[in-house]
């Protein structure tokens, strides 16, 4: 008796203590696995690769990364919205590219424009308004804006398996940030309600911003200049100047994130970094090397050279979408 | 029977639970009120003036605030214990101000060189490396680097009635935050194990970086160009950058700080804002309206005018620096 005793109990210590999967929609492939075993490894108390919870720093990029990016940025959609909507007090922009182009609903057109004009747009619709003015706009358009292809709001084009990352990762003590191409105050007012990720967790592109007391009440003005630019070489100036330690973990889906990854692989101890590599042309995307959004060409090849985890959607992720199988 | 035993039962719910003072250095005066009436306030659930803990933020200013800032800013002793240690590398400082007089102690003649020279040298002493080495020099620095006067380690010479405000707030659910004119990688090696704060929630001036590979590994280098100068009207503008959430609670020292006090008080809900009032020139300093550093002229009557809390060190501190009574 006393021998099954110690025996049952024995059995009862090594058996794992039941947990629901908190990866439901990563499939049991190559990725989940990579990431299950980085995280137990740095929370490991007393393990060779254990990381204090203070610096379990993850970052993540966000178009394409933590949504949808295609066939344009959805900051863009808010753009060409605001263009429709200001039209009436600039009677030039029906002359004017890329302006003469958003008001046809010529994408094309819009896009003949190049970078230039697009980046004028952007401060055109971006700016002349209070930070607080700014904010309300966004948080009033994210709550209708649908996607043109399928017609889902655009905070339902989020990725389910990484939702279910974020929340892995802050169950575990790391701290979760976006560092994104995109503007940090067209993020920050839906990053929390969407992915768990409070304003000041937010690294992005800005404008300047000017302080003015108007009628006895400080006010920050948004000015059509160019701050900061949150991409390529500077991902890692954003980081360090927002976060100011190195990440341990990175996540990014195109060559925009390559310098954020390497930033982040680069430190000492145990690194995680992964791509998503948008190869689900039925339930969402695929696009690569050749894309003019989310090009992932040199970032594809160095994570095969330095054995980064890619994330292939299509055979990695069981579900794409929350409201989707 | 009865009766006498509900009677005590409502006696015993009645009694406070008794509690530790939180702030065993501030005197039972007005301020130490009015903090503790403000955070009891808006973390009283279902009261008026709740507010949930994710918009619980608090900034600090740093010199004068949280630490001293006489007879100079202390980044200003770092920077001349780099040029004396630059030195030999530069011959041509000897005949060159501020270097010339920083190189013989003099003061007052690194003084007359002006705003123009002073930040040259800062540039000078700040720049050239890249951000790992920077942040080993000021770690290296720091841990030694005593105060000519005092002759306390500077990280001695902060104010134990703040670091025990700091951990009261962060207690009731605070996220507190420093936004300081000084420099962000020159607070962050030591804020977190001095004030309890970590990196990320460090906001300050700051130069330029540049992302380089050097033998094949990332390095951010610190250029001699401004990015951001984190005072006055840039206050507002850092913590919208950094924090993207307008603070419910501010406390400085200066007319560098009215900025970020009127950006404060200027939310919708409770806010507390406040002035340390350098008052005790035997325990501390005594300066306000007319010192050329830590100048609070305007600021004072700002808070007059509004009622904001004053914190008079020599009336309501029982306690300088934590090593004195």
């Amino acid at each position: 008796m006393q021998s099954m005793f110690a025996a049952t109990l024995a059995a009862l210590a090594a058996a794992p203590v039941f947990t629901a999967d908190p990866l439901p929609s990563w499939n049991d492939t190559a990725p989940k696995k990579a990431i299950v075993t980085f995280v137990e490894k740095v929370t490991k108390a007393g393990g060779s690769d254990f990381v204090p919870p203070a610096e379990r720093i993850a970052v993540f990029d966000n178009d394409g990364t933590l949504w949808a990016e295609q066939p344009i940025y959805f900051q863009a959609f808010f753009a060409m919205d605001r263009v429709k909507k200001l039209a009436p007090e600039h009677p030039e922009w029906k002359d004017k590219e890329p302006y003469a182009s958003v008001l046809k609903g010529d994408m094309k057109g819009m896009a003949a424009a190049g970078e230039k004009g697009l980046v004028e747009m952007v401060f055109a619709t971006h700016s002349g308004m209070t930070t607080d003015e700014f904010d309300k706009l966004v948080t009033d358009w994210i709550a209708t804006a649908k996607h043109p292809q399928t017609g889902k709001l655009l905070t339902e084009m989020v990725y389910q398996p990484m939702l279910e990352l974020l929340t892995y990762l802050r169950a575990n003590g790391f701290k979760t940030f976006i560092v994104s191409g995109g503007g940090i105050e067209f993020m920050r007012p839906w990053a929390e309600r969407v992915y768990g990720i409070p304003p000041e967790q937010v690294v992005g592109s800005s404008g300047e911003l000017k302080f003015e007391m108007r009628d006895g009440k400080p006010v920050l003005v948004k000015l059509p200049k160019l701050n900061f630019v949150d991409d390529k070489e500077g991902k890692p100036v954003g980081i360090l100047q927002h976060i100011g330690r190195r990440p341990i973990a990175a996540f990014g889906n195109s060559d925009g994130d390559l310098q954020m990854l390497q930033w982040t692989a680069a430190g000492d101890g145990a690194r995680f970094c992964m791509y998503v590599h948008h190869t689900d042309a039925a339930r969402e995307y695929a696009y690569d090397r050749e894309s003019h959004i989310g090009q992932l060409d040199k970032g594809l090849d160095e994570a095969k050279a330095k054995g980064w985890t890619v994330a292939d959607m299509k055979a990695d992720w069981s579900k794409i979408y929350p409201s989707t199988k």
